[in-house]
């Protein structure tokens, strides 16, 4: 690593948030500046560490300094790293780690209560009982059904465990095919096979936009389709287009192209599409775990331990075994 | 076995329900003779078996002879068996056998869906999606909790199994204790250990109202209630009385005292209950399922072979491993 030295006490910016990290631990062993998105730019030069607390921000991409004093590492609180890649960030010497582990199992259990929701009509039976509506229906089993999950990183292996354990058959798509994990090239056939399409890829050049109305006409009719990866990931027109023509049968999306979903969006209301808020791996204590995942990287940073979690930034994720 | 001979074609008295079972393959092998209710009473003296394919029917312990000609063998496409035992068809020697089976895998799908939606808090994502509203929220990891399932049935165990796929610590108990079953008198310690308390127990007179507010209130606040046995296991306004004082965080009814429940039941509004037509157990083909599965146990039945799923009258159901 290049940068200042860590002789001295280091500098420890965090771009904030709100609840602010618990890093009393670190007390004495770094210097915690706080910083807005406003303030970023200027206070970024003095750090030798910086802590992406607010991962909905994408203002280092602006903020990051093309030349001169930069921080050495970079931390997201986050799975994803997209907010942060710029060209010159990913150009820079610049480690970048990420939150990798904390969402697996919280993201797998969410997913597979949307597939158990989806197969057992239970937004219905919510909407009916509101209505003081008995409609007796049949619903599926779960058990024999397929599943395509695209996304081979630990969220994507978790969720394939998840429906797995269900009785699922769960095929993983990733970018380099190995050992239980498909390549691109398998993506379509898989696809038109899975009764579950569940998208936890990262967002990189070549996932943005993947789920398009071609892939949506590849889906069988009785297909359902969740997103827990990046809103971008899918062209959220061509979802409702394949929705309304019941190309497929209902979708969940966790995650949006614009967050928060502003309140004027169409998606509220479209048929069988299930809006959630950005939470599916956030659960109770999630922020104490991510604060202490990040003391426990700092640790082995000022230890001069080699960091675990680092992002190849030319891919944008960490890459996998 | 008594009653009439099976040497010439036996009479099949089917209790009629719309859609009727499919029973081509008897043909030529039964004299297949189709009632309603009304009729019941007047031709059981001349049926050889009983087929009571309206499940929803408690005509049958009205109707049942109690002296002279009376079917020697009586199959419900049912789970449960409380509403055709009448203390003459207990003391009489004809056979009942039931569905034992068909619905072990659909339900304990359906119980961990609903376990998944309340960890994961989606009624309120689905509420808040036809208000517009972006509410960030932070939902439980189902991984390492505890429920405790009610009936050690087959579809008891099956609840179980599928709970502990999920990373759930699952404890059955049953009325009598044996191999990973609790008997009673763990009842109440577990009650008040579980964060899901799943009622699946036959109704018999010792279960009959065994969820009171005595037993509410053993549970823990943050606890959730699933009935997908019978609804006289609950005291409905118990549970009403537990959600409003919030002595439980929340439940689902699929079965209920009065099924269909009546359109100004209070039990539609209650907050944080889900409520379900009695379909749990009901995937697309159940009724293909059930009508083969009397199809075989007929013809062991005219074969003199022994016949599976007898139901114990005494206890109201099919003793269990």
């Amino acid at each position: 690593m290049s940068g200042r030295s860590r002789a001295t006490r280091p500098t420890l910016l965090v771009l904030d948030a709100d609840p602010p990290p618990r890093l009393g631990k670190l007390t004495g062993r770094a210097r915690i500046v706080h910083t807005d998105e406003a303030k970023l730019a200027e206070r970024l030069p003095e750090a030798d560490v910086l802590l992406v607390w607010d991962f909905h921000s994408k203002a280092l991409r602006a903020a990051w300094p093309g030349e001169g004093p930069r921080p050495v590492w970079v931390h997201t609180a986050s799975a994803g790293a997209d907010h942060l890649l710029s060209p010159e960030l990913i150009e820079s010497d610049t480690v970048i780690t990420n939150a990798r582990g904390i969402f697996d199992e919280p993201i797998a259990e969410y997913v597979a209560g949307l597939v158990l929701a989806f197969a057992k009509d239970l937004p219905r039976t919510l909407d009916l009982q509101s209505r003081r509506e008995w409609r007796h229906r049949e619903t599926r089993r779960v058990g024999g059904t397929r599943a395509c999950v695209v996304g081979s990183g630990p969220i994507g292996r978790a969720i394939a465990r998840s429906l797995k354990a269900l009785g699922i058959q769960a095929a993983v798509v990733g970018r380099t095919p190995r050992t239980g994990i498909h390549g691109p090239g398998d993506l379509d056939r898989l696809l038109a096979h899975a009764d579950w399409v569940v998208c936890a890829a990262p967002l990189t050049d070549s996932t943005r936009g993947m789920f398009d109305t071609r892939r949506f006409g590849v889906m069988q009719p009785s297909a359902h389709f969740i997103n827990v990866g990046r809103g971008p990931l899918v062209i959220e027109d061509d979802l409702v287009e394949a929705l309304n023509r019941r190309w497929i049968a209902g979708a969940a999306l966790d995650v949006f192209d614009r967050e928060p979903l502003p309140e004027d969006s169409p998606l509220w209301e479209v048929p069988g599409l299930v809006v959630s808020p950005h939470m599916s791996g956030d659960i109770i204590g999630w922020r104490d775990e991510l604060a202490l995942q990040f003391v426990d990287l700092y640790e082995s940073w000022v230890a001069g331990k080699p960091l675990k979690n680092v992002i190849d930034k030319k891919r944008g994720y960490v890459p996998g075994h």
